[in-house]
């Protein structure tokens, strides 16, 4: 799975990719195991190679509210390895046998360090990705409006 | 006003807010002007420095749905001048006669490429901000669904 593939790493050069290359780690997970849990700290981010991770969070001490299921290859997730407080804000599961990236937020932490270069493009992509999130929400809540405005004039 | 105290410049160093307050430029607007428009290409982010600018959205060509009111000095608005495709997604207009600081996009660029640690903490400082955001909304969306559960069992 090329590294590029995950929105993160897009813009990044050969060797930026090249040494990205080097602190991951592939890990593989049964089905029904977890990967972590919400309010853990937050130590790895993760990209998905081969298989299904469902995320999702808990309601209560029994109810679980599926969030999303990630099952394209290069997908990550954990993104929270990547922003302070650095805690995972769901939980992750594997749906079915899958393949995993790893890398450890104190290794891509010193990666960074080095080359700040590349710090700026990952975190430029991750605003890109969550500035998104949140206008998609907002146009949600604009449906919702719509909705009650043309029931408030019916 | 002190540039740190908008969440964007959190953490730079002295030397990096001087050359940041190099390429600030206040500009002052009347009550109710329009500083841009949803849509228009995101050329500037703007912090506040006296006065009260609301965030809006436009439904159809008639409704208005506040989003917002900015009022605290240091807020920053129009983030999406650093975030590509560098679009307005709201418009702003003050609501009283108000100071505001902006920094063109162009100039801030210009920053960053000749030093990739000022972007990379203003990148993360706004990464942390958006998935703040993220997660707010799924906390709305956990207590929509735990009435939805309750009204179930009722």
């Amino acid at each position: 799975m090329p590294l590029q593939d995950c929105y993160l790493f897009e813009g990044l050069s050969e060797l930026q990719l090249h040494r990205l290359a080097e602190i991951c780690r592939e890990k593989h997970f049964q089905k029904d195991q977890w990967l972590f849990h919400e309010g853990q700290t937050a130590d790895r981010l993760f990209l998905l190679k081969d298989g299904k991770v469902e995320l999702l969070t808990k309601i209560g001490d029994i109810t679980e509210l599926p969030i999303t299921i990630i099952r394209s290859s290069g997908s990550c997730f954990g993104i929270a390895a990547l922003v302070a407080p650095y805690l995972y804000s769901l939980t992750a599961r594997s749906t079915e046998d899958c393949s995993v990236i790893a890398i450890k937020r104190a290794d891509l932490e010193r990666l960074i360090r080095k080359d700040y270069e590349l710090g700026f493009t990952i975190m430029s992509n991750m605003s890109r990705y969550l500035l998104k999130r949140v206008k998609e929400t907002r146009e949600e809540l604009k449906i919702h409006f719509k909705t009650l405005v043309k029931s408030a004039h019916a």
